[in-house]
């Protein structure tokens, strides 16, 4: 436990849930060492190869490239063992501005119209009111079959864009961000940010500064999110730093349109190694926000492998992506071990 | 995967599943030596145990004989462990002519007045126009609460009579079809089905055909599947080379309709006994279908067993039936392991 009582959680133990994939790619990704949350070069690529993989067990838009992960591998490692041994009951992707559309039949994709967003060093590009309303508009259409929705994401430089964004807000974050690296690219990253954050001088619209540093997920998703507290369609944010920054932007806009949100229906849950991260403070991000949430960490690790690959997460080396804190936080309420979870997911890398 | 691609099977992970049991006697079982679908003498109760054991995990319709399957047991053995472990969230049964009801209270079993066909050595006497628009009546009047339909069936000397039924309607189809013996019986099958084509001579219409060489089972369900796919429900079928002269018919009788068939919402899923199978070629028989089709087999086996009679699948004494491939299907979709499947079917054996 985060924040908040285990009362939502244990409300959800053995509900149906529906998981959502969020996927965009931000131009934020191709600045050198940014982040390496995929294969160099091809960076654009991870939020596509998240989404085939997550949904049929095989990445299909890479060639020439062998289709098991190398050096670390993604947290939808952790998301697709859990579809395996406990199954979302409906898994959807949302392409919130995609460079390569996943190549799967049948599961949803939706579409918005969207497209992948500019570096924020030079200025993101974004409609962020147009894009949000989208969001919202979804929220109040979409037909939930299920009990709950966890919405997780796969944005290459993600954290980047969302620690700029919480400080374009005015919240005081620096040092409380995440990143997909062990030792975070500071230097760079924190060029970016001040770069970022310079364009937006002068400028006092909270959505023009959404335009000018975020990215397509934390816009599209706040309006989202807000669409379904309003239906009291129960949802988990699936995610660490990334999903804090979505709850400051949620947080900022409701109170710009003096709306209160009671967050009875909202939670974020993450792993073990955001919340344990010694670079980041994802505690800290979410007290900021000043409507009550439910944040969660999951009790997993890789201490019962031996697997390389995957020692490198007990090290620090990935922490989250791909919702897998809240794909642990599904296992959890379904009865799954940490043994299997952690069988299946060495089972992809053999 | 035998045919098409993953996509199918990966969407319908988690997702709940209706079982439908179609149940069917023809007198062609009688010839003896022609099947070992069941207890000698007793062969014509065969479906109605398979359907008792499903829905209830006892065989009531016997007498003096104890209630525990003997020699090789019957596959429905595998298909009732799976809705142990993952039960089908509904399981109905459709009586397609049964000599004795199965005895069960509560499951739905649906009656459309159908009698037991004859033997298609002198002719099965069925009104296959009559049959074949109750099956497509049936799929438009039916309301599925659940996301998909598994339909299994159990009709001894069915591979016989789909042989039969394949071969009349000019698919060259000799040494493709599976039976419930390892060494088919060659000559009396061969023998019979002869008898039957030679019965067909002479003979145009496509439906006067099927009355005189198929089974209820075939000719129902070609109905029931074709109102599926225009209703667009997803619809598993589970079995092998009965399944697969399934789709023939469909192929025949829409090709004769002039209509289309987009075989999106459709497959056929079976078992690696079927698959490995030496003396029947399931993917050739599909492969005569001509509108795509997605087909799987399950990679499950006895080899985690010592139990002699479950041995007997390995070594080719039985292969298929009761649904039993696409139980297997639903157990892997839903995180059941063949350990625990494999637990489940010794422990009806103890």
């Amino acid at each position: 436990m985060i924040l908040g009582n285990s009362d939502f959680a244990e409300f959800l133990r053995g509900k149906q849930g529906t998981f959502f994939l969020s996927l965009s790619n931000t131009k934020t990704a191709n600045i050198p060492g940014i982040t390496q949350a995929g294969i160099p070069g091809m960076i654009h690529l991870t939020p596509t190869l998240d989404a085939e993989f997550l949904c049929t067990g095989e990445v299909r838009s890479l060639t020439n490239i062998a289709t098991t992960p190398k050096g670390v591998p993604t947290p939808g490692l952790i998301t697709r063992a859990v579809h395996l041994l406990h199954p979302f009951s409906t898994l959807a992707l949302l392409d919130l501005g995609l460079e390569v559309k996943p190549k799967v039949d049948y599961f949803p994709l939706y579409d918005f119209g969207i497209n992948p967003s500019g570096s924020i060093d030079t200025g993101a590009n974004i409609d962020a009111m147009e894009l949000f309303e989208k969001g919202v508009e979804f929220a109040e259409e979409y037909f939930c079959r299920n009990d709950y929705i966890i919405l997780g994401e796969s944005v290459p430089s993600g954290t980047t864009t969302a620690l700029a964004t919480a400080l374009a807000l005015g919240y005081d974050t620096h040092d409380k961000f995440s990143s997909s690296f062990k030792n975070a690219p500071t230097d760079t990253k924190q060029r970016v940010v001040t770069q970022a954050l310079s364009g937006c001088e002068g400028i006092e619209g909270l959505f023009e500064k959404l335009s000018r540093v975020s990215d397509n997920m934390l816009v599209f998703n706040a309006g989202l999110v807000l669409g379904f507290q309003k239906r009291k369609i129960k949802t988990v944010l699936a995610g660490g730093t990334q999903m804090a920054a979505l709850l400051l932007v949620i947080n900022s806009i409701a109170q710009q349109m003096g709306e209160s949100i009671k967050g009875g229906n909202l939670a974020l849950c993450t792993t073990k190694w955001v919340y344990e991260d010694p670079n980041s403070d994802i505690k800290g991000l979410l007290e900021m926000v000043s409507f009550p949430v439910h944040a969660y960490y999951v009790d997993f690790d890789f201490s019962l492998t031996s697997h390389p690959a995957l020692k490198l997460y007990d090290e620090g080396e990935a922490k989250e992506g791909v919702g897998a804190g809240g794909a642990l936080m599904y296992a959890c309420l379904n009865g799954v071990t940490k043994e299997e979870i952690t069988h299946k997911v060495e089972s992809f890398l053999q």
